[in-house]
């Protein structure tokens, strides 16, 4: 048995580049051993912190979550046709156990996937996986919004982003959101209920939050750092809460002087400003119950989603690409066919 | 009887002038009514954030705390001799009750001072007030050192930095300034008892604290802002915790290009920070706590201060200014003679 896998051999400088990675190794895989199983990859994730690994040496295999479906065990509580979640990289065949250690850094690794009943098991990568515990988590455990207040969300036609925005309305919050094309801010506003949304490349930002902001911003949930970042903070109230899940608008960047954005302090001291970076990690023993929480908005119908899928294993990196150009709308995935 | 006193005609741009005051305006006191008493200030207190009242109207009375006496009372609670702290702003003689509404905003606005035995009174403005307890609260709260750790402080040698860094030594860590002269250093650790002190003008601060933190940077409380609250935050570790007391660096600065540094949200992500900017005035209903802590550890020799007198009424202004030039070291005060 033969997996095909990607392989990351240069730290990513600038905008990722397919030189960057050798595509479709082959790797031959052992004989399952007692506690293990075989698991073929159905969907890959495509998020931004893949990006960023700054703790591995070089080579290495790509990492990220997989949905993938058992197809040989010697682990009863992995039986054939049970579907996981698991941090496996973006390969075709894994064999692992439970406790696999080469896995262990990227909690939660490995775990079965909830009922979906007929919801697509994609959506255990994106609203039912680590982007809605992400946006679940983040903002309730950071932002902690209250009925009345006004959320910002920047990058809110992302994955999390649309998800945030949607929780916040599901709390009685007033919602604005900051994207970059004029479609996707209708989707927000027409779609998942945003209150506003507004296209950060052509709107005067603090204008736009005077207006529609008139109280100030209570929470902002910030995926993309910088400029925009400064500006929404500016508005912010008393006692403002900040969740900073991403700065893709930097990640990208190798111009140290186009890494710079208006200073944030004395808006942090003046408005006593609780600011918290994180990762969903962090919260890795509660995955299950933001995997539920989530699929029961789902269900109701009171939170929508939408993936951008690429098809074909070797078109990873061009989901991958597009995720900094802001191709996607909603959660990006590969679909191995 | 008259009073003299401090007005602000208009908003500070960069550095504050004395074209921005009118200076000594005499004010008639009127008589005392019941629960009244008259109060002569003895010390002004002089601090960063005199420099930024945005919220108030032009012209005002400039704001600031005092210590001052007793020396008229129709208030048992307070008998003439009485020793006070009173957040009147800059004037000679203030005729004021508990719960004057003039100077609500401003907890903790009055209390009659603890005891200071052999101390000078003083100490109230200082170590044994407002600064002592921003620095206390700021750090114990926010920062919440274990024994260990490291901490960093940026405006190390002023009233706040130089407090908690000694606070954070007798927490049992390793305490790294940072000051804007080499005096000012040499005074941290040959006198205070930091572990290391740097002059910011002069050194590499990445490279510095690459040798001086190797195990990275827990703590830092923050008087600063600006680039080298970025360069910190660069070098510190996952969870790490940051207090943002002040933002020195940028309240006289009117170029917009210069106020800007590194983007801090990539470090907030993948570090996973907390960030509390606060204002001491949160912790108002604890200052008599605050106080006696820092009495406590004064009395007994395990901290260390230094004031900043500038005599006379009418050199309020060259003291205020002397802050942000970074004249004084420790806390800055006005003898009223």
């Amino acid at each position: 048995m033969k997996a095909k896998k990607y392989v990351v051999l240069n730290p990513f400088v600038g905008e990722p580049k397919k030189s960057d990675f050798t595509i479709g190794i082959e790797e031959s895989l052992p004989a399952l051993q007692e506690n293990e199983f075989l698991a073929e990859a159905v969907y890959l994730s495509v998020d931004p912190y893949q990006r960023w690994q700054r703790d591995l040496s070089y080579p290495y295999d790509m990492i990220g979550g997989q949905i993938a479906r058992v197809i040989e065990s010697r682990n009863d509580a992995y039986p054939v046709g049970t579907w996981v979640m698991g941090h496996f990289g973006w390969r075709t065949y894994t064999v692992t156990k439970p406790d696999d250690e080469r896995f262990s850094a990227k909690l939660p690794y490995l775990y079965r996937l909830p009922d979906f009943g007929d919801l697509p098991v994609s959506l255990g990568l994106g609203v039912c996986g680590r982007v809605g515990n992400t946006a679940y988590f983040g903002l309730t455990e950071f932002c902690k919004p209250e009925p009345g207040e006004t959320v910002v969300v920047s990058g809110a036609a992302g994955a999390v982003g649309s998800h945030v925005g949607q929780i916040a309305k599901l709390f009685g919050c007033r919602v604005i959101g900051f994207a970059g094309t004029d479609e996707k801010c209708e989707w927000l506003t027409k779609e998942l209920g945003f209150d506003f949304a507004a296209n950060y490349k052509t709107v005067d930002l603090g204008k736009y939050l005077d207006q529609n902001a008139p109280k100030g911003v209570d929470c902002y949930f910030d995926n993309v750092g910088g400029e925009v970042s400064s500006i929404v903070m500016s508005k912010m109230n008393e006692f403002g809460r900040v969740a900073v899940c991403g700065s893709i608008s930097t990640y990208n960047e190798t111009n140290p002087d186009k890494m710079k954005a208006t200073v944030l302090q004395p808006l942090i001291v003046g408005k006593q400003l609780s600011i918290h970076g994180f990762l969903v990690n962090r919260f890795a023993d509660r995955t299950i119950e933001g995997v539920l929480q989530n699929l029961k908005w789902i269900r109701e119908g009171k939170i929508k989603y939408r993936e951008t899928i690429v098809h074909g294993f070797e078109n990873a990196i061009d989901a991958f690409i597009g995720l900094f150009r802001g191709n996607n709308t909603g959660k990006s995935l590969v679909k191995i066919n």
